[in-house]
C-alpha cells in the first residue's frame, strides 16, 4: 500500500508546489490550523464580473489528481515552474496557441516551433475543439505588450515540452461558448455540454458554496442537527400534487411528500431541539413553465422559540452565507404586516425595490358624477385606487397602455382607466370631462403625480381592486424597463418580512366554510387565541414569510404544539377527518416543546442571487416544463410485465395504443 | 424590525452567558474568527462512555431560542447565574428535586420548601413525566458529598424560583429511559418518543456531525462541488429493484435511481472536476432485514485522476470525519486482492479482526484413502481447505457443531468435517481412523492447531469451499463470542480495501455468458485492456471496495471514458441494447475526461461506528423489515379516483378486495 503515495508524491504533490496543502493533507487532513482552512474555504472560488476566470489559487484541488495545477490557477508567481496540466481545448490561435480550458479558468499554450516537435504541432492543429489533451511544460511569461490584462492567466503563457490526446472529441451539436445562442430544447438535450458555460459552472458553484455555508452556519455555529426524513410516505389526504409510489402490496401506496412537515414538528417532540435538512420535495404540477416535480427546501424547525427568534436566525443565515461578489446583506430585514402589503403594493410579497405604490384616491371621488365610480363606492368594501407611474406618459405608448387593459380584462374581468398627466400639467383620460377641476388636482396631489406621469385607475371592492393594480404595476415596471428606464437594479437585493396573516380564509367554493391560509399547524397569534373558539376568521396566525426582489423564498410558522388545540382547529374549525392525523395528535399529546421553524426554496434564491431568468439554471439536471428529461427521455413507457410486482396496469385512454 | 432585537437582547442573549457568541452571532455571524469557529465546531458535542451527557458546553446553542442556557451544559462555572431553562421532567426525586432533561442532558431542580411555593410544589409533583416545563432559578453548589461524579451536571443544582408548565404530557405507552426495553414494533410506532433516548440523540447527532465533516472535507479542503442530481428518472432496462413512479402521460413511469452513477459520471463529462453528494438512493428489495427502501450513499467522482488517487481521498475523508470519541484512524487503509480476499477469508468482504484464515491442507490428504477427500482433489480446481478455530475444542459445543454442519448443508449444500484437538493432542473425529500418523501430524502442522482447537474440513472445488469456510469462520467467531470469547472488539475499526476484482463474471444461468462484476462502466486494469478483445473473463478492472469490520461500506471504480470501449463492452461483451444508453455513449464521445469515483454507505457506516445492530438505529425514521412506516402506516390505499390522472389502476390478485 505504502507505494500509493509513494506514486503520488513522486508525482510532485508537495515538491511542485510551494504553497499547496499537498503533503500535509495527504498525512492528515484534520491538522491544518483553523487559519489555513479560513484561507481555503474564503479563497476557493474567485470570479470577476465576467465569470470567465473561475479560478482558485492555492487550494487542495488539485491533489489526489494526475495534474500538479489547474490552468486557471497560474499566474506570474508561477514562472518558471514546470507544470502538468489536464484540459479541454477552447480555441487554437495563429496555429501558434491553445488555448487549454479546466474548471478553473483558461490558460494559454505556446506550442514549440521547432522542427522537432513538428508531429506533435500536427496532432494539435487537427484536434477538434472540447477535446481532452495533457501538457507537460513550463510556466513563463509572455512577452512584453502581449499580456491580456482581462484574464486572469493574462500575464503568463506555458511553454509545452509535450502534449498527448486522452480523448478526442466528436464534432458537438453546438459550440461551448458563452455568446452562442442555443434553444433551450438543445441545451437540455446536451446538457452535459450546456454545463460546461463559464455561466453554469458559476451557478453550479455557487450554489455548492452558499449550502456549504448555510450548513456551517446551522451545524457549527448553532446546533442544529441535520436529519434526513423518509420520501417515501403517506399519502396526505386530497394531497393532489402528490406522486404515488406503487409498493409491492396490492392497492397500497407510497406518496412522494411535499415537504417534511410532519416529520420536522415529530423531532421537535423527539427532543432533536435544533434540525434543519436541505429537503429534496416533490409536487406533481403538470406543466408549470417555472417549477420542477423536484425541488430542494431549506427546512428548518426549532423548539423553545418565538417569531422573532426564527427571524434573526434566518437573517444571520442568509446574511452568512451570501457571495461575496454579491455584496453584503445588511440585517434586521424590514417587516410588513399582510394587510399593509396588500394595501401599498397590491400583492403578499411586494417588490420593494421600486415605489409606485398603490393609493386609496376614493376621497377625491366623494361626489363623482361617473357612474361606475359611484356604484364601486357605494359598495360595502368599495374603493377607488390609483397607482402613479412616474414619467409614465412620457415612456408608455398605446400598445403598452392597451397591454394593460387587456391583463385587467383577461386576468381580473375589470377595467381600469389611464389618466395621462401632460407635459403643462392637463390630464388625457375619457374620466376628464366628467371631473371637476377640485377632483381633478385633489387626484393628482393623492396619486403624487405630476407632469408627464401616467395615473391608473380602477374601482370596486378592495380585495377585488388591490390584486389588479398590484399586478399591474409590476407589468408597468416590466414595459418602462423594456423602453430603458432602469427601476430594478439586477445587483440590488431587497428582502422583506411579510407577517400577520389571517389564520383563515374562506373557502373558494365555500365561502361560509374556512380553510388554512397556510397550513393546519399554524398557531394563532397569542392575543387572538381565544378568537379561536368565538370567531375564528379574525384570528391572525404566527407565520411569516420571506420575500426577496418581489418573489417568495421562503416561509414558515410558529406551530400548535397543544393537542387539544389542534385537534380544535382540524376538526371543528377546518371540519377535517382527523383519524388521518392520529399519529400527530398523540405526539403533541406526548410532551411536543413549543416550536416553530421555516423553510426557504433554495433553487428560486438561488436563480435569484445569480440572476438567472428560470429555476433550471441553477439545477444540474432540470425537467422541461413538461416534466420530462430530454437527455434521457424520462418518464417513459414501462412494460406490463415489469408493472405485474406492483400491481397496477396501465388504462389507456381510448384511441391510444 | 428593531424591537424584534431588543426582545432578543433583553432576553439575555449576550448578558447572561459571558462565554456565549450570543451577541456577536446576533450582529454578524461572519465576524466569528477562525479560532471561534474551530472551537465551536469541535466542543459541540461531548459524551461521556455511558452517552447520558450529551452535553455542550460554550455555543451558539441556546440564540435565537427563549432559554438562556441548556441543562447539560451547566457547571460550577455557572453559580450564583440567573438561568431559564427549558425541558422535559425526566423524574422526580424525594418530593424535592426534579430532574430536567433537554438534548444536551440532565440537571437538577431544587423545589423551594417554603410555604409561599405550595402550589408550584403541587403542579410539580401531580405532574406526569415527560411534560415539558420552564424554569427560572439560580445555579447553586449542591452541598457537600451530595455531588454526583458521574453526571456533567453532578456538582450543581438550580433552585427554582418560578416553574411554568408548558405542555402536560399523557401516559405514553413507554418510559423513556434507557435501560426499559422496548419491542421493535412499538419503537417504530412511537418514534418521536424512541428518539429521545440518550442513544438515539447520540446516534443522530453522530451523524450529522459526521456528515458535516465530510462535506468540509470535500468542499472546503478539496473543491468538490456539491451537486444535487434527479431522484425521478428513467428506468433501467431490466432495473428490478427500481421505484415505479406514474407521471401524468398514459403508460410512462419515471423512476427512482438506485444511484445516481449516470449523472455522475455527465456531470465529469461537463467538466464539474470534482462533485460529490449525499445521494438519497432507492432499491426496492421487499422484506430483507437491514435494507432500506430509501438510503444514503456518499457519492463522490473526480476527473483526472486515478485509483490511487481516490483511495488516498476516500482514506483522508474517513480519517478526518472520524468522531473523536471513536479513536483515532490511521491511514493508509490496507489492501488486498480479490483473489487473496477469497483465498484466505472465503469473502470479498473479510473480517480482518481476527485470524482464523482458510488453509489449503490439500497435500496432507496427497494419498488419501477417505472417499470424498479423494474425489474431490481429483476434480478440476478440487482441493481441501481447513481453518483452524484457537481454543475450539474446548469452547464449541455439540449444538454449535450441529449448526455448522447445518448451515454447510442449508446454505451450501455440502458437508463439513469438524476435527477436535484433544487437551493431549490427540484427534477426536469420524476422520481419524482414516488417517495415516503422518496425515494426521501434517494436517495440524498446516492448520496450525494445538491442543483444544477445533479444526473444521471441507472439500470439493475451490470456488465451492472458499464461500463455506469464509462464512463457518465468522458463524465460530459468533459461537465463540456468545461463549464470552471476545473475538472482535468493538471499539476496533479495520479497514481495508479490496482490488483487482474480475470484471466480468460468468452468468448464473448461462455460465457461457458474461455479467459486468460490480457494473459496465468499470475500466479495465491497463495491463488487461488489449484481452478485453480476444479473452475478456481474464480482464481485472479497475474497482476497489472498501471494507469496514467486514462490512463492504463502499466501492467505486475507474470509468470507462472512451466511448468506443464503451460501446465494446456493452454490445460485444455483455449484449446489451445499447440503444437505451445513447446519451452516454454520445457523452463518452464530446470529449469526456479520464474519471473515477466511489460510494459510500453511509447508514451502515455509522451504524458500525456507533455500534448499532441495525442501520434502522442510525436513521430517524426507518421503514419495518417489511418495508412499512408503523408510525404512519404507510404506504395505503389510494382511492380508484385519485389513481386516475396517472391512468393506472389496480389489478387486485383473485380473492382480495
Amino acid at each position: 500500500m505504502a507505494c500509493k503515495y509513494k506514486t503520488l508524491i513522486r508525482r510532485g504533490w508537495s515538491l511542485l508546489r510551494p504553497c499547496s496543502f499537498g503533503r500535509t493533507a495527504l498525512q492528515c487532513p484534520r491538522q491544518l490550523c483553523a487559519t489555513d482552512i479560513k484561507r481555503i474555504t474564503t479563497s476557493w472560488i474567485r470570479t470577476d464580473a465576467s465569470h470567465s476566470d473561475i479560478s482558485n489559487s492555492t487550494s487542495g484541488k488539485n491533489i489526489f489528481s494526475l495534474r500538479t495545477h489547474s490552468c486557471g490557477e497560474l499566474c506570474s508567481t508561477h514562472i518558471g515552474r514546470e507544470v502538468t496540466l489536464y484540459g479541454w481545448v477552447q480555441y487554437v490561435r495563429q496555429d501558434l496557441f491553445v488555448i487549454l480550458r479546466d474548471f478553473s479558468g483558461l490558460v494559454q499554450i505556446l506550442i514549440p516551433q521547432d522542427e522537432s516537435k513538428r508531429v506533435l504541432r500536427k496532432t494539435l492543429f487537427e484536434l477538434p475543439l472540447e477535446s481532452v489533451v495533457m501538457v507537460r511544460g513550463k510556466v513563463q511569461p509572455r512577452p512584453k505588450g502581449q499580456e491580456n490584462k482581462a484574464m486572469f492567466t493574462g500575464e503568463i503563457e506555458v511553454h509545452a515540452d509535450s502534449l498527448e490526446v486522452i480523448n478526442k472529441c466528436r464534432k458537438l451539436p453546438f459550440e461551448i461558448k458563452d455568446f452562442v445562442k442555443k434553444s433551450e430544447a438543445l441545451r437540455m438535450q446536451y446538457r452535459y455540454l450546456d454545463l460546461r458555460s463559464s455561466q453554469m459552472q458559476y451557478n453550479l458553484r455557487v450554489r455548492s458554496r452558499l449550502v456549504m455555508k448555510m450548513r456551517e452556519y446551522l451545524c457549527n455555529l448553532h446546533g442544529f442537527v441535520d436529519v434526513e426524513t423518509p420520501t417515501l410516505f403517506k399519502r396526505t389526504p386530497g394531497g393532489a400534487k402528490e406522486f404515488v409510489v406503487p409498493s409491492g402490496e396490492p392497492g397500497k401506496f407510497y406518496s412522494l411528500p411535499q415537504s417534511p412537515q410532519q416529520f420536522k414538528q415529530l423531532l421537535m417532540v423527539a427532543g432533536i431541539d435544533r434540525y434543519f435538512q436541505m429537503a429534496r420535495c416533490y409536487r406533481d404540477e403538470g406543466s408549470k413553465p417555472d417549477r420542477q416535480p423536484e425541488f430542494t427546501q431549506v427546512d428548518i424547525e426549532m423548539s423553545f422559540v418565538d417569531q422573532a427568534g426564527i427571524q434573526a436566525l434566518v437573517e444571520g443565515l442568509v446574511q452568512s452565507s451570501w457571495p461575496e461578489d454579491k455584496g453584503a446583506v445588511s440585517t434586521p430585514f424590514p417587516s410588513m404586516s399582510y394587510e399593509e402589503a396588500m394595501r401599498d403594493y397590491g400583492v403578499d410579497k411586494p417588490d420593494t425595490r421600486f415605489a409606485m405604490k398603490l393609493v386609496d384616491v376614493s376621497e377625491a371621488f366623494g361626489n363623482t358624477e361617473i357612474q361606475f365610480l359611484r356604484n364601486a363606492l357605494q359598495q360595502s368594501g368599495g374603493c377607488v385606487l390609483a397607482i402613479c407611474v412616474p414619467d409614465g406618459s412620457k415612456h408608455l405608448k398605446g400598445k403598452d397602455l392597451e397591454a394593460l387593459k387587456e391583463t385587467a380584462k383577461t386576468q381580473f374581468n375589470q377595467d381600469v382607466s389611464v389618466v395621462q398627466v401632460r407635459p403643462d400639467g392637463s390630464l388625457k383620460s375619457p374620466l376628464t370631462r366628467l371631473l371637476s377641476d377640485a377632483a381633478r388636482l385633489q387626484l393628482l396631489q393623492m396619486a403624487g403625480a405630476s407632469a408627464g406621469d401616467l395615473v391608473l385607475l380602477a374601482a370596486g371592492t378592495r380585495d377585488s381592486v388591490r390584486p389588479l393594480l398590484g399586478k399591474l404595476r409590476l407589468q408597468c415596471a416590466d414595459q418602462l424597463e423594456s423602453h430603458g428606464i432602469l427601476l430594478r437594479d439586477p445587483s440590488v437585493f431587497h428582502f422583506l418580512w411579510v407577517v400577520d396573516f389571517p389564520l383563515f380564509l374562506p373557502k373558494e367554493d365555500h365561502p361560509e366554510q374556512l380553510e388554512s391560509a397556510h397550513h393546519p399547524f399554524t398557531a394563532p397569534v397569542p392575543e387572538d387565541t381565544h378568537l379561536l373558539y368565538s370567531e375564528p376568521h379574525k384570528v391572525r396566525g404566527q407565520h411569516y414569510d420571506l420575500v426577496l426582489n418581489g418573489c417568495e423564498i421562503g416561509g414558515g410558522s410558529i406551530r400548535i404544539h397543544s393537542a387539544s388545540e389542534q385537534r380544535h382547529v382540524l376538526q371543528t374549525i377546518l371540519q377535517e377527518d382527523i383519524s388521518l392525523l392520529t399519529h400527530l395528535l398523540e405526539a403533541l399529546d406526548s410532551g411536543a416543546p413549543p416550536h416553530g421553524g421555516i423553510a426557504l426554496g433554495l433553487d428560486r434564491l438561488i436563480s435569484i442571487i445569480v440572476g438567472a431568468p428560470s429555476i433550471r439554471d441553477v439545477i444540474a439536471f432540470p425537467k422541461s416544463f413538461r416534466g420530462h428529461d430530454l437527455m434521457s427521455r424520462a418518464p417513459d413507457f414501462v412494460s406490463e410485465e415489469e408493472l405485474k410486482p406492483y400491481h397496477i396496469k396501465v388504462t389507456w385512454p381510448e384511441g391510444d395504443k
